[in-house]
């Protein structure tokens, strides 16, 4: 029931791999073909998803759910199904895409509807998508001579891509400002009420009022607390019980509606998404992911998940909601929606402006987008990703949500330089940075692993019940952890100024000693002791329950929490070293730098490199890191520490297990996800690879000019796989050609419904001319038209490492072998992801999770 | 003579092609191998380059110049001849490269030394390359488990590539601080001395005064111009004449000394160098350009031909600059030593090091080398490059030359928001920066067209002298070209505060409505005007000494004096709107902002904004250049006018004609360069491209089991092809492998000297086992180990846009073409090169030089 939603719905390379196998050598198949891959594995689970449309056969009550689901999203995504859309559209779809050129030309037929197109739960090839988008830019090119209106057009076509980034940009921007508020509203709703409009958030009420005095900006009589709102007062025991217990069920209530929403409506609006969405973008298709319901629940599931006071972000899910904008919007021209590499180019873009959005970091977000998600990205998409990156976070610096006309989320002004020696404590926190990532990686791994395979994952809603009532229950009575987590960063990455008013700025001020606006290393007060405790308890709490948070079925970031955990990790140990040279101002280490009065430690800068450290172990994001970190700033000045701190995290990391939390989500979720950055270095041959294997039956191949009818069909029913290569005849071996499975059912069943004469016997020809017959014998049926000419191949003794650079770089589906100039055998890029995950195992350094 | 020297010496491709094919058509040849390329070339030109020694056959005096420039370089660059150093090494290089994998273990025969190594003006193999590298990682990591040592070995293996980048960063911060400095002092010196020390410039001089007061910063009694250290005062006619005289004096001699040295020590010194340097990172070997002696002189020359107040900046020659760092860096360690792919990553952080110091922008500098310079950019690159360009950034800054402890060049800080309607004059400044870079790059190209074609480009010296001669009279009556195009873009993008004296701040004050530090737009005194008549003619000087300097045999980069004209049409344009909105504050256009008294138009702004234009239509840089210009001004603020500007003017740019000044370079010196960025998009077929063409002799191939000796030495004599298919037989022409001429020639030869029983008779077989043969033959010779079992092939009927792509992304020297199994041909990128520049001819829209 539970294992067929959101993340855990796509979950066929790994759990099935079994029985996939078990199922192709029964059926005695050489080789496995890219296509029958998702579709197998789906009808064997009962899912009912089978070429191309929803033939539900199940009553399972989940089925239903999600079946309606994905078929409301199929309206809008991706590629419409064989009858659908294609028959109006420019005659685009001309076939075998490869060898959509001159042969084309003299063959006067009608491209077929459908031919072309993809299944769910498919691999794209990119070669012939970008082929397509050549053949189509050509046509309107050659075309643009011809008249005004076909030059217009051509024009259009040209700037089609920037209006498509403006809008991204725009609507982007607006979602993202949209949710800060709501959430903002939200997470003040747990704790009381504007009675001056019910509509303000407790900042705003208090802004409005013209009680409040600057030191108590937070206290005015316009908010009032649940206690106060229901029994009148908000002093004493009960009232502090009365506003836990509203906190913890608003919170719940919050957390209620989230996980049902996104159980009913849209299940694949839960998680951060970024994991699904490089799989996505590596060319992978999961219908529904980016669609219009994934965007309207996640965004308000969001809402809903971070209002509640769950150890959540809302930056990965803004990545997602951003890229269901691109997609959607993508519909509105035919350049984009008719081509999936072309789309795959605006995602892209569109990851670029969600992480612009979040942090408001738009070169961050362009530089995140190119690092860590996007897989094809040629440097036309990295200026278009610039270019909405750049429209978001200013429609949200217009809208301007956290009410200071700042763009990012948490503005940072410092005022003293650091000293080299500080380095020593940006490393540390460095390493903990990575031994914390590394720690967070397996055990959320781990727990989620242990979801997916017990009952635990029966019961997702109380799942998420549970967590949020002991988040909320232990959150609440520390105000560290009461307050949202954006906010606690805010606070801990703030450099304590004379008007800072909070806990953490309680030192004992010595005013004589003032000089200017820098403010001299003084002896902690009580507050920050207090603060300190109050600190560490937040630590724990932040770092064992966002294990159990990241993977349940509400939307849910990572980067904040990540932050979280190392921003208080930081501003433990900035204050440490403040003190520290505080006392001990004599200490040769302090010395040269740290005399008495001197401003020489600023804690909210550590506060920072803890939190960089944090993500980076995390995430294992580098460039992208820094340079988010450095938009916060702003200042050129701190981005040695952060990158001390970067790059010590992410060796630390690294050293203990190779995978970021993402690429270790996609392992476990099995997508068919090509890592770019790892390189494979182990010494196997494509023919090891390569199927048939050994002992296997011979490779099946359909002949160019001598097979009937009936023997095309009986090779079709009786294997599953996704395309047969082309020879000339079955002894020589020798390559002709490639054709695609779904193509070929299309036209036989195109030519027996149309084409007169086409019969059981009637021989098949791939040849530019009919083969000699008897005149006696039924007409021919010619389809060189569907027949890709230029298949990839490589010689059975290509290394594997070229095999799979080849496939990463190209972006194959699949590849023919030879051995001296005869067809040997495929690899698809399933082998291929196989092989990679089988010598994985082998070699005993890469195991990272048992 | 000075065809051969700098830029022009690789004029191969170019020049040579008409003599190039009709040798090879004469010798009846059916395809050009890519090596046979630069040796036929040069052999041609008797410049007598062949096969990787110098055997010069010549005696022109130029000759043994460059032939000993070479001979210099070449201890130190690239791979080393066949001979040396090889013995010594470790057995990484073992042959065939892709076929180093399992058929190599079974064969124990000493790798030879020579096998694998490329010659100069040849193009590398990437695959290869790149499988050497993993080769060799692969060893180191099985051996690491062995012992403590070996793990020590693997471990500073792992970190060298970090190490090399710190001593980068380190080398080429210094450098740019002692070109920085240095550049400072002698531009001073063309105007005077310093009586406190000659060693001080201008501004130090005065710093050191104690009578200088603020207003008259640079005027104090310890600088001492020209006239008044020779006839005592520096008032009248005859002192102005004697400082005239004395500035053009000095220019004419570093420029002379610049360009002496660039003749005598390292032709390759001359230019900007990003072209070439362009080139050699997308795989093409040019020894030397990177030695140590281009490094000396580049060095040397930059700083004297900058001083000479030439039209022309540092920054582009900074690139340069840092590249040679990075290649002479390469050879502290083995594994970038021995490698060109390694190193070639290398060289792109040392680009992105290079650029990151000439402006103080590291992020800049790493997205202006993957943008504009490299070619092969994995995302391990992308974060090193980053470390090395920080650390640069930091060296640079703490040698502090620019004495205000800033990093970047051009320190601005704005105090005004811009207005949406500003960016009306934002985009007329974009369109500006597109017509004038287009039109640059035409009068540029088609002048060094003139200089390479006629008897003008064999007087460098007398060129250079005539050219710094007319700068200079023309520079020294105006202030602002008197001044350096560094000094005059820092005070067109200042914002005059109220401590601002030049004169381009003279307005007319009203201090009574003065309301902190944002002043309001006030009327423009006369010194403004003057200043904007100043301008306009130092406008005019810029426009068109630019298009005769660039490409001169002085080391020239464009960045500056490109800035300079587009600083300049900003700051125009700027003072008008300023002008316009003061005087005519109650148009409508103008209400809504621009108050009497406000502060709404920053004249400093627009010159940066114009700057960003001008050079994005030369360059045609995108994100790298909004970038740059975001971290000169610090605030996220005004990354909209510039990506408005950028935008508009690469449009623009683009709309007549395609390429920046980079590539037209490129084009104009014939580089072996396959863009990148543009696609290819026409129609033809790998059977187009391929050879032989229809009328050609077969392809010349060996036979896999069936040759003699004498039978393949024949053909390596009557032949010149860099490499040659292995077939099963003649007949069948079924194919095995390809073996390199290069590597053919060095395993018989060494075989004939080592080997017993090799004679002219012995059969050469490339087999497992050796063919069955009569007993009273002699002993055969195996070649297995050279052979590259797995050669990349293409179908015939693959579209030319796949294979171009294929070419690009896997970076191939070569590809073999099959039809139906058979071997029909072969393409290397030479032919792919010629085939594109075929189609841009004939497609009339690309035509952009005629």
């Amino acid at each position: 029931m539970v294992d067929r939603d959101g993340e855990n719905g796509i979950w066929w390379l790994k759990e099935v791999e079994e029985a996939d196998w078990r199922v192709s050598r029964k059926m005695a198949s050489p080789w496995l073909g890219q296509q029958s891959f998702g579709s197998e594995a789906v009808a064997m689970n009962n899912k009912g998803f089978r070429r191309g449309s929803f033939q539900s056969s199940t009553s399972d009550e989940d089925m239903v759910e999600i079946a309606g689901g994905a078929l409301d999203f199929s309206i809008t995504d991706d590629d419409p199904p064989l009858d659908r859309e294609m028959l109006g559209g420019f005659s685009l779809y001309n076939g075998g895409g490869m060898n959509g050129t001159s042969q084309m030309m003299d063959f006067l037929e009608e491209p077929l509807p459908g031919v072309g197109t993809y299944e769910d739960f498919n691999t794209i090839d990119w070669v012939r998508e970008k082929s397509r988008d050549r053949d189509r830019h050509r046509e309107i090119a050659s075309k643009s001579k011809e008249s005004t209106w076909a030059l217009i057009h051509s024009v259009s076509d040209a700037f089609s891509g920037w209006l498509l980034m403006l809008f991204i940009g725009l609507l982007a921007g607006s979602l993202a400002g949209l949710i800060d508020i709501s959430a903002h509203w939200m997470t003040d709703l747990k704790e009381g009420l504007c009675m001056s409009g019910f509509w303000f958030n407790h900042e705003h009420c208090c802004w409005n009022s013209n009680e409040a005095t600057f030191e108590d900006r937070d206290k005015c009589p316009e908010w009032e607390s649940w206690s106060q709102l229901i029994i009148g007062h908000g002093e004493g025991a009960f009232a502090y019980i009365l506003n836990y217990f509203m906190y913890v069920l608003w919170a719940l209530v919050f957390s209620l509606l989230a996980v049902l929403l996104v159980r009913g409506f849209a299940p694949y609006a839960c998680g951060s998404g970024i994991p699904e969405i490089k799989t996505i973008l590596s060319g992978f298709i999961i219908r529904g992911y980016l669609g219009k319901w994934t965007l309207i629940i996640k965004t308000v599931t969001l809402v809903l998940a971070v209002s509640s006071g769950l150890s959540l972000g809302k930056e990965g899910p803004l990545v997602h909601v951003a890229c269901c904008c691109g997609n959607i919007l993508c519909h509105l021209f035919t350049k984009y929606r008719k081509n999936e590499a072309k789309r795959r180019e605006v995602l892209s873009a569109a990851a670029a402006a969600g992480v612009s959005v979040a942090f408001g970091a738009p070169i961050g977000g362009v530089l995140f987008s190119l690092e860590e998600v996007s897989y094809y990205f040629p440097l036309k998409t990295l200026w278009r990703s610039f270019f909405a990156a750049l429209v978001a976070a200013f429609t949200l610096r217009s809208i301007n949500p956290f009410g200071n006309s700042r763009l990012v989320l948490f503005y940072v002004e410092f005022h003293t330089p650091w000293h080299l020696l500080e380095l020593v404590p940006f490393i540390l926190l460095g390493i903990f940075g990575g031994l914390w990532g590394s720690f967070f990686i397996r055990s959320n791994i781990a727990w989620c692993r242990r979801r997916k395979t017990t009952k635990l994952g029966k019961y997702p809603v109380l799942e998420v019940l549970i967590v949020t009532a002991i988040t909320a229950v232990l959150a609440f009575p520390n105000e560290y952890t009461r307050m949202s987590t954006s906010e606690l960063i805010s606070e801990l990455f703030n450099d304590c100024g004379l008007l800072d008013f909070s806990k953490l700025c309680e030192y004992v001020n010595d005013f004589n000693s003032t000089k200017g606006d820098n403010l001299p290393d003084r002896a902690a007060g009580p507050g920050v002791y207090t603060a300190m405790w109050q600190l560490a308890l937040a630590l724990i709490l932040k770092v064992f329950i966002t294990i159990f948070t990241f993977g349940m079925k509400v939307p849910s970031g990572l980067f904040i929490p990540s932050m979280a955990v190392g921003a208080i990790v930081g501003r433990l140990l900035g204050v440490g070293m403040e003190q520290l040279a505080y006392y001990h101002h004599d200490w040769t280490i302090f010395s040269g730098w740290c005399s008495q009065g001197a401003d020489c430690i600023t804690p909210g800068l550590y506060a920072m490199v803890g939190a960089a450290a944090c993500l980076g172990g995390v995430t294992r994001m580098t460039v992208s890191l820094v340079v988010i970190m450095f938009e916060l700033t702003g200042g050129l000045e701190y981005i040695v520490p952060l990158m001390a701190a970067a790059m010590t995290s992410k060796w630390v990391a690294d050293a203990i297990g190779r995978e970021g939390i993402y690429d270790a989500h996609i392992r476990l979720n099995g997508y068919p996800f090509l890592e770019a950055k790892e390189e494979f270095s182990h010494k196997t041959l494509a023919m090891d690879v390569m199927r048939p294997r050994r002992n296997d039956p011979v490779l099946t191949v359909i002949t160019q000019d001598s097979m009937m009818v009936e023997d095309v069909e009986a090779i079709i029913n009786e294997t599953t796989y996704s395309g047969y290569p082309v020879v000339v005849s079955r002894e020589s071996q020798r390559l002709v050609g490639f054709v695609l499975r779904r193509d070929l059912i299309i036209s036989i069943e195109n030519a027996r419904k149309k084409q007169d004469g086409i019969v059981s016997t009637s021989i098949i020809y791939f040849t530019d001319h009919s083969p000699p017959l008897p005149p006696s014998s039924p007409s021919m049926l010619k389809l060189r038209s569907i027949l890709d000419l230029s298949p990839f191949t490589v010689t059975d003794q290509t290394p594997m490492e070229i095999v799979v650079d080849i496939f990463r770089k190209l972006g194959l589906r699949q590849c023919l072998v030879t051995h001296n100039g005869k067809l040997l055998g495929i690899i698809t890029k399933k082998d291929v992801l196989k092989h990679i995950a089988q010598m994985a195992n082998q070699d005993p350094d890469s195991i990272l999770f048992n």
